[in-house]
This record gives structure tokens, C-alpha cells and sequence, in this order.
């Protein structure tokens, strides 16, 4: 029995300590990306807050990769609850109505929540590995929830090819919302972006409306 | 006069000295980022690479933040010149094909100098402010070439609109590839994105070309 299975058989009163302060730790590290970013995970503080001593973060977590991505986790459940928010506006015949209102939602989550938002797309694991189950679980939710609005739009699509299509769309409307929160790069004043972000969703249902009417 | 006029008006041998070890300053910068990304660009490493005291290296650069703009700088030259060098593919008449190979390109650049182009998307400033001149229009010559191929799909947009559409496009194709590269929340196969990228401009011409058309 490895180390993790020892952990999970634990049960009773131990474990559920254990849990209660695997929990105060993941608020803790949510608390501070929210704040300062990913630079503001610091194992110290992390401590300090949680109430643990230093050594014992690494018995409620496996490391700050982990801790990391649990936070992650939280974040995408709550970008899925605010999509899923908007689900069914501008009626459900309008495809392009619910795009935009979709697009908005997460322009608006971005801005709201930006360091945590921001987490999502700069976390690099220091000891990179697969994404662990539940957290594939969690993005997954997110997508297909763009899956389903996009379906009819493009019924010539398989089961595969939809999925890369949501992702590709997903994609670029975070780009576009990106690009008004960061003030990098790619640079465009913040005010500019709703109306960019109604003109490319147009744009591009348009698109797939004019192509899948083609012969 | 300020210590930055000053500065400037130094001539002669002793300011060849000076521009000598500033540009190997740079150089090292950018060999860092290239190789570990922004968290390698450390003083005490730099100052050894470019064989100049810790210190000496704040007579050289304003801080970090000023070097690695100078770093960015270069890498928005080098994605410039990459994006010129398919200029005028397809045709100069088909549209669609153009931004296509605009877009394939831009993959391209940035598979080839992932760290140096992902820095340019990361890199927060420790002391924010806005960017300089020279910086600020490195990034407009990049933009510029994607208004100019942009342009005759959408002759109805003043030169304002156009600037946002095609920032707008610009983060859109930048999230696509950014998907295929990070493998982040937003997960594809690396080799999906040549087929997304493909479908997203095919789509979005359609779409302007439909837009365009209508009464």
C-alpha cells in the first residue's frame, strides 16, 4: 500500500482533522493568489495562515504544485456556476445571443476574480506531470458547457471535432479577454473590449452560419 | 539636467563603452529568458554573463523591468520580421489565405522562441507604469501588418475600428495557439491547432465576408 492509499484508508476523527486542515490550507493559498498572484504562494505564509507548522503542509499536500491546482480546482467550479449563470439567455433558438452572453460572463468573471483567473493560464508545475483526474474533471465541466451551446451551429461536426472547435472558440475569446485585462502585448483599452467581444462572436457565428448553408 | 539627459549626452569612447555593455546586458537577458523563462532573469547571473559588477548593472538599465522591455522589444522585431516574411502569400487578392498564413506563422514564431514569446505575455512590471515610447511601437509595427491585410474585409470601419478588429483578431489567433503550446485549462493536442487555426480563419473571413455583404 503506497503512501497516498494510506492516506485516503485513514478515517475517523485523524482524518478528519487531516481534511479540516487540507481545507484551511487550500483557502489559505486561494487567499493569497487572490491577492498577490502565483509569486504570493509562499510555503511560510501558507503556514502561518493554515495554523500548521511548516513540515506538516507536506502531509496535506503532496507539494505546492498540488496545493496549486486544488486551488485551480475552486476557481474553475466557480467560472463554470458563473457561465452556467447566463445559461439559456437571449432564448434558446438564439445561438449567437447565448454566445455573447457567455462571452460576457467570462469577461466579467476574469475581471472580477483576475489573479485567480490569471493562475489558471500562468501555473507551471515545477515538477511538471499529467494533470491529476479531478482536476481534468474540472475544466472538462467548463467546456462542455460551451460544447452544448455551439452543437447546433455546426452539426456536421463529430463528438471529437466539437470539442476542439468549443476549445478553439474558448480560446479565442479569452484571448480577446485577455488582452483588455493585461495591457501587454497586445494592448486595447479595457472599454473597447464588450464591443470587440459582441463583434467577434457576430463575426464568427456568421461564419459558421455561411459555411454550414454552403453546399 | 537630469541624470538621464546626462546620460545621453555623453559621447565619445566612453559611452561606445557603455552601449557595448548594455547591449551584452541585453544579449544575456535575452539568452536567460530564452533558456528558463522570466524567472531566470536573476542580477547576480546577469551581471557575471555580461562580465560587469552587480552594481554597474543599474548604470546600464533603469531596473529589470527596463531590461526586460529591451529584451521584448527584440523579440516584437523578430516576430515582425517572421509575419513579413509571408506577406502577400495566396495572393494578394485572397484574403482569407493571407491571414491564414499570418496565423500559421505566428504558431510558428512562437513554437520556435516559445520562453522569449510567452515572456511577452507574462512579464508583469515590478514598478507599474506605462511603457515606453519605443516599446509601445514595436508592438504598433506588429499590429500594423495585421490592419493592413485586415483592412479590405471590413472598408466600412474608420482607422479606430479597424486598430481594435484587428488587436481583437490578433488575441484571438494569440489564445488559439497559446492552447496548443501551454496546455493549460485550455488543453488540445498541439497537433489540433493547425486544423483549429485553419477552421477559426476560414470561419471568421466567412463571417466578415457575410457581415460585408448584408444590406
Amino acid at each position: 500500500m503506497n503512501n497516498v492509499q494510506e492516506k485516503k484508508s485513514r478515517s475517523g476523527p485523524r482524518r478528519g482533522l487531516r481534511e479540516e486542515h487540507r481545507e484551511r490550507l487550500v483557502a489559505c493559498a486561494e487567499a493569497a493568489i487572490a491577492a498577490g498572484g502565483l509569486p504570493a504562494l509562499r510555503a511560510r505564509d501558507l503556514a502561518a495562515c493554515a495554523g500548521v507548522s511548516l513540515g506538516a503542509i507536506y502531509n496535506l499536500v503532496e507539494d505546492l504544485d498540488e496545493l496549486t491546482l486544488l486551488v485551480g480546482q475552486r476557481t474553475m467550479a466557480r467560472l463554470d456556476a458563473a457561465l452556467g449563470r447566463v445559461e439559456g439567455r437571449g432564448g434558446s433558438g438564439d445561438v449567437g445571443a447565448q454566445l455573447i452572453a457567455w462571452a460576457r460572463a467570462y469577461a466579467g468573471f476574469a475581471a472580477e476574480h483576475h489573479e485567480l483567473w490569471r493562475a489558471l493560464f500562468e501555473f507551471r508545475m515545477a515538477r511538471p506531470r499529467d494533470f491529476p483526474e479531478w482536476f481534468a474533471a474540472a475544466q472538462t465541466r467548463v467546456f462542455e458547457r460551451l460544447e452544448a451551446t455551439l452543437a447546433p451551429l455546426v452539426p456536421a461536426l463529430d463528438a471529437a471535432q466539437l470539442r476542439a472547435r468549443a476549445r478553439a472558440l474558448f480560446a479565442a475569446v479569452h484571448g480577446i479577454v485577455a488582452l483588455g485585462i493585461e495591457g501587454k502585448l497586445v494592448a486595447l483599452p479595457a472599454e473597447a473590449i464588450d464591443a470587440e467581444l459582441v463583434a467577434f462572436v457576430e463575426t464568427y457565428v456568421a461564419g459558421l452560419r455561411k459555411i454550414g448553408a454552403a453546399p
